[in-house]
């Protein structure tokens, strides 16, 4: 997990004055000191990045996100923005007693326009409650996860959140038109325009997406909001391998083309995890035990029943000819919406069950399409070699408990490596692990966060993806936005100590 | 055109000596200093700027750009990079006598991915020729413009083209993947990745989309590349109202749902130049003389002609539809390629025309897509004022000889407002013209400058666009990566003298 925590940093401590000062800005009820409250804020949903808050803050507004930072700032007291608190990289919760400034209560949905297809929000919105807001004016967001019920706009374009659909609509660095930003002395920098075009200068909005608070706090949101399909259909294939897969994915893009909205796979262990945690689970082909399955979700967009009546044929002829031609062993549609969600909820809830099933190691990759398995059979391979030797007692934990899973988004080139171990979180298992995923990952030129982020978990690993010259140029790009360094400290950038270290 | 160009800075002036240097990376024949090729790069092809640079360089590697920079940054000698020379705002000639650093040479595709659906090529490789290559692959580049046959995918970057087709593909915000750059000391930066998904730090690479060379000289570029579509159809439907195209193109969102690949506008004027100017144009529909003329463009990806032959039937409908419930006046779909051609073309030369018609002051601006062409009706009005109080000789230019032509990317939200002028520019007109357009612009939170950059022609109105907090961090960025500010000077960022007076 990225070894020992950061020391803690040069930054004041909190005082009653702070205190003060605070409940001045925002009101009594909104500078939390309770334990409950803190113990939410303090913890990440995985339990596994714990920090020691003395203070959750509730701005409403952009002015009190501005005020608080220029207090915070002048007093040289660190802050962690929070949105809904779904990171998998610790990236959201403090390290060790930073202030925590919760978005929540700024989550207004401010404007939108179906004409021009955009959106306005506050950062604090609700992934869903966005989602539903569009939905109503028959638009929808270009984004897609798992967490959306808890997750928040200002939290993903902070991380840069991918998700479900990002094949169709694309990165946020498209996606997103405008942002308002308060920096670290509380400059509010005002990026906020619905503009599909505008070349006026640097794109400084871009900087702060992905960022995960560490150069402002994201405070509104403008993105573009495309039309809500009016059908959808879901589609399961049985693949006899890692290549078939592949093969399904490039036939995908040629016989669904611009209908093609998600391109996902899980293997065989993954299935039989979902299967066997979670409940109303069913194998979607139950008369195939095939290693790979690859999931397809297609989208039309045009008017009338004839129309999704087209395009379902077009799905269903597409998983035909892969069974005739022998690139998939099996294949189901679904047959209504009912369906179509049961067998979307196979990989979808793949992070729900391993939760279920005990501590995760979380690896979050980008690669080579065709390599990109390779890399949960290595890491097979290295936990057998150390089953084998713990025999003889060189490792002091059961390697055969273990079990690796490989599941992510193929049509973006991202694998989720999980690797599951009942019996909790050790590090003799995270040594076979690190710095193993990252080394070999970088070998292929690959991401060692393709869309999780780097947070706490990984800012000693990032020179395996950057040149030391790019994250030179990182640290002054901080220096610029927070020169005191007190937006979320000890995340993303590696600590100046470690950067010869990491180097490759 | 933005007033008087900024004084000299206080940069070196060429020596013998530094030519010996550049000789030395380069070789002779790369280093020119011949009247033909100095007059060729000192002089945009619009001949509205031009500079008095003392040399081309000619470099054929990265290393080569990067022992340029280093050479220059060390002597202070200011540097302006140059693609293809196709920009219209100046940001690709000298202001005074910057060396002209050509990338031409730099033209090749490096390698194509099409399961993947990517590329990576130099930065001087010509567009077209870039398409050319994708298409052999079955696929096709993310951005085309008409300026194709000249333009460098290096500039398209550094301006952060928008062109024909960003309805379909997106900013280039998202469809570089990653970029290889060379900061103002030299320092190579490689941010050169195919990945679809890449969350480790900042997005560095996303500066310099935009940056028209003032932080930094792209040398390669990695890109998304989309599927070539299997079928492609245009239409143009004539309106009687710019309501009735805004009307159109909402209807268009829906009907043609993902087809649609560009929704473009043109005014009576625009058409009427076009049909008088250029040899083989003809009116699309002649029974009708509408005042605005929307062009859709439809793409479809599946394979095989029953497929096509289904998108097209379906455009039909919808032109028939739109005639039926009167939104258009009349419609044409093309026939076959040549007649599609053919009425493309009525659309894309309009700026061809414009130039064979004389002087032109050209702006691109965004606005709320309702409002848009409000600017073109206020402009027609000052200058008609102007065309009647110029018989009482209080101007010194006839008006009424000027015309104002609207059209552009009503799908993006993006007008070209052109004013021509048969008798030349003309200081009383451009006094008329500016700062009006930008004020107006900036009132409706409009962007002064969509997709053309700010060059040497827009500096000093970004305060239009860009509020002052903004404008300082973009500063600040700037001394991140060019501390000297050797790179392109007097282009982008406003001279420190006039951010005040700029202020809104």
């Amino acid at each position: 997990m990225g070894g020992d925590p950061a020391p803690r940093g040069d930054f004041a401590v909190l005082t009653d004055a702070d205190l003060a000062a605070f409940r001045e800005i925002l009101g009594d009820d909104n500078v939390r000191t309770d334990a409950r409250s803190l113990d939410a804020c303090n913890e990440d949903w995985m339990r596994k990045y714990r920090g020691n808050a003395g203070v959750l803050l509730l701005p409403a507004r952009t002015s009190q996100v501005s005020a608080i930072l220029r207090h915070c700032n002048a007093r040289g007291l660190a802050v962690v923005p929070q949105g809904g608190n779904t990171g998998l990289v610790g990236g959201g919760v403090p390290v060790h007693d930073e202030i925590v400034l919760g978005m929540r209560r700024m989550n207004a949905v401010l404007s939108v326009d179906p004409v021009a297809g955009t959106v306005v929000c506050e950062a604090g919105c609700v992934l869903e409650d966005l989602e539903h807001a569009l939905n109503a004016r028959g638009m929808t967001a270009p984004l897609d996860l798992g967490a959306k019920g808890r997750c928040q706009i200002g939290g993903n374009v902070s991380t840069n959140a991918g998700g479900l659909r990002l094949v169709r609509h694309g990165s946020l660095h498209g996606s997103v038109l405008g942002l308002e930003v308060v920096t670290a002395d509380g400059t509010v920098l005002d990026l906020l325009r619905t503009l599909r075009k505008d070349n006026t200068g640097y794109d400084l909005k871009q900087l702060f997406i992905g960022a995960e608070g560490t150069l402002g706090v994201v405070t509104k949101v403008a993105m573009l909001s495309p039309r809500k399909p009016t059908g959808v259909d879901v589609a399961i294939c049985a693949v006899g391998s890692f290549a078939d897969a592949v093969a399904a994915l490039r036939d995908a893009r040629t016989k669904l083309g611009d209908c093609l909205q998600a391109f996902e796979f899980f293997d065989r262990a993954s299935l039989e995890l979902v299967l066997s945690t979670l409940r109303g689970a069913r194998d979607p082909l139950p008369k195939t035990k095939a290693p790979f399955y690859v999931v397809t979700e297609t989208a039309v967009l045009g008017k009338g029943w004839a129309t999704h009546r087209v395009a379902r044929r077009r799905v269903r002829a597409w998983v035909g000819s892969l069974r005739k031609r022998g690139v998939a062993i099996d294949g189901v549609v679904g047959e209504d919406a009912k369906h179509a969600s049961a067998l979307w909820n196979l990989r979808e809830r793949i992070s729900v069950a391993l939760k279920h099933a005990g501590a995760v190691y979380k690896y979050d990759v980008s690669l080579p399409t065709e390599r990109m398995y390779d890399l949960v059979v290595e890491t097979r391979n290295r936990l057998a070699a150390a089953a084998s030797a713990s025999t003889s007692a060189s490792t002091s934990f059961d390697a055969s408990k273990v079990s690796v899973l490989g599941y992510g988004h193929l049509g973006d080139g991202n694998l989720h490596l999980n690797v599951s171990s009942p019996d909790g979180y050790h590090p003799g298992l995270e040594a076979i692990l690190e710095p193993f995923v990252y080394q070999w990952t970088a070998e292929q030129r690959g991401s060692i966060s393709a869309e999780h982020g780097v947070g706490a978990m990984k800012p000693r690993e990032l020179a395996h993806s950057k040149d030391e010259a790019s994250i030179e140029a990182m640290r002054r790009v901080k220096e610029v936005f927070d020169p005191r360094g007190i937006l979320n400290p000890y995340k993303v950038l590696p600590p100046p100590s470690t950067q010869h270290r990491s180097k490759l």
